[in-house]
């Protein structure tokens, strides 16, 4: 039932998101410097979308979500939504932002969905599931085991993660693994869980980017902490591992450094 | 016929491609590591998919492919194939890498295909064309228009472009544009032509890499060159750009570099 709700939301956001991305046309094109803030007319529809569905599905459920903040309930659970993940990758017309639905108690994710409308791709974990569809098919979600961090690939978003300190730990744990790639955003995770890659590690992050990937990795059999192994829930330093070896190793690597 | 050709190429290396990607089972994934020279049998399987029906249909023209090298012709018209590029990206499970295949006579690039099999997305550009088919159906290619570098987005595969020098070429004109993005392989150039995008600028390509950007990008209205503004056909430092404009700005920046 709820993870029925939780893909009704994100057919309407993907409903809602596709004909803004890539639309731009001459006139829009002249004004994208004002709207160069990272707040899209998409990214109001998709969460207003889902919005709606659950004030009729589940109203006693609290919501929060990247553009209308929270809203409280009663019934304990609370849907954590981030409408596009990524806006800069959607400006820039890359296929690698998502919808990220979370669905949350107080102990953190119970079922989470990384949706990518344009390639049509869901990656959903929780509830006993873990399973992405894309246009190729379906796939169960498993995370790389038996590997270390010198078999590793890693990715971040972009080079510039964090503060100073948060860029000199994010790169000597990546001069250790065998591949660093950036410019994914929440995609990264989605691969981390598919079993593609081994490590994502980013900085300054709000809880409604983080609790959808937390689920659906933990589903897939991997691990997300912050850079001290306590909760990613709330955000701000986030690593994300496929096995607890290379959780282990990236995180004694972090530790040298001064993180408070 | 010429185009239908390469579209027929395009079709053959999807096929060949697509049961490579993110198949890896838990035997491949531990073999990983002797078959990270980004050489796959994917690679090399859809490039002999192209060269069998070029052998048939275009016996006499030449061949040039990142996998088996060069073959002789007696037409004037050479095919440059790049089976996958981006193959870091491949084995990472990113969507962004692409089939890049051009045709060219002595004066360069006449028509290029970049196709994302995964996606399920070709951009053609030459002979007439400009268009991209996706799978939210088909769009004419178009660079934007009317832009300065300080409205710019730009992308680079990683940061870590060429040599010193390059890196600093590079970051001087990325620091000048609104934002800057890394990983996209070839479909950063795809994305340019769809006027998603206003600069690439790379280094240390080869000539199979660029030849059918050129194509894609020429006929949607962008320009690419080397970093010196003469030809970037046979590879090394490459700039494409969505304007004129643009171009010239960028170059500028970069001929305060010592290129040699």
């Amino acid at each position: 039932m709820l993870r029925r709700t939780a893909h009704a939301l994100a057919d309407a956001a993907r409903e809602a998101i596709l004909p803004h991305f890539r639309a731009f046309d001459l006139q829009t094109e002249n004004k994208l410097e004002d709207e160069f803030d990272p707040v899209t007319i998409a990214d109001r529809a998709a969460e207003q979308a889902m919005r709606d569905i659950l004030a009729k599905d589940r109203p006693k459920d609290a919501i929060l979500g990247e553009e209308f903040g929270h809203l409280k309930g009663q019934s304990g659970l609370t849907w954590v939504l981030d409408p596009i993940d990524g806006t800069r990758g959607f400006i820039a017309g890359t296929p690698t932002w998502g919808v990220l639905i979370a669905i949350c108690d107080d102990s953190g994710p119970l079922y989470g969905i990384i949706d990518q409308p344009y390639i049509g791709e869901r990656f959903e974990g929780g509830f006993g599931h873990a399973t992405m569809l894309g246009p190729h098919g379906s796939k169960k979600l498993r995370t790389k085991v038996g590997f270390d961090l010198a078999q590793s690939i890693i990715f971040t978003t972009f080079p510039e993660i964090g503060t100073k300190i948060d860029q000199a730990a994010f790169h000597a744990v990546a001069k250790t693994c065998k591949l660093t790639r950036y410019g994914m955003d929440c995609y990264a995770y989605a691969l981390l869980a598919a079993g593609q890659i081994d490590l994502v590690i980013e900085a300054g992050l709000q809880s409604y980017d983080i609790a959808a990937p937390i689920a659906v990795i933990q589903a897939a059999g991997g691990i997300v902490t912050d850079w001290t192994g306590g909760s990613a829930y709330r955000g701000g330093r986030v690593i994300a591992a496929a096995s607890a070896q290379q959780h282990a190793e990236a995180l004694e690597i972090m530790q040298q450094f001064d993180l408070d």
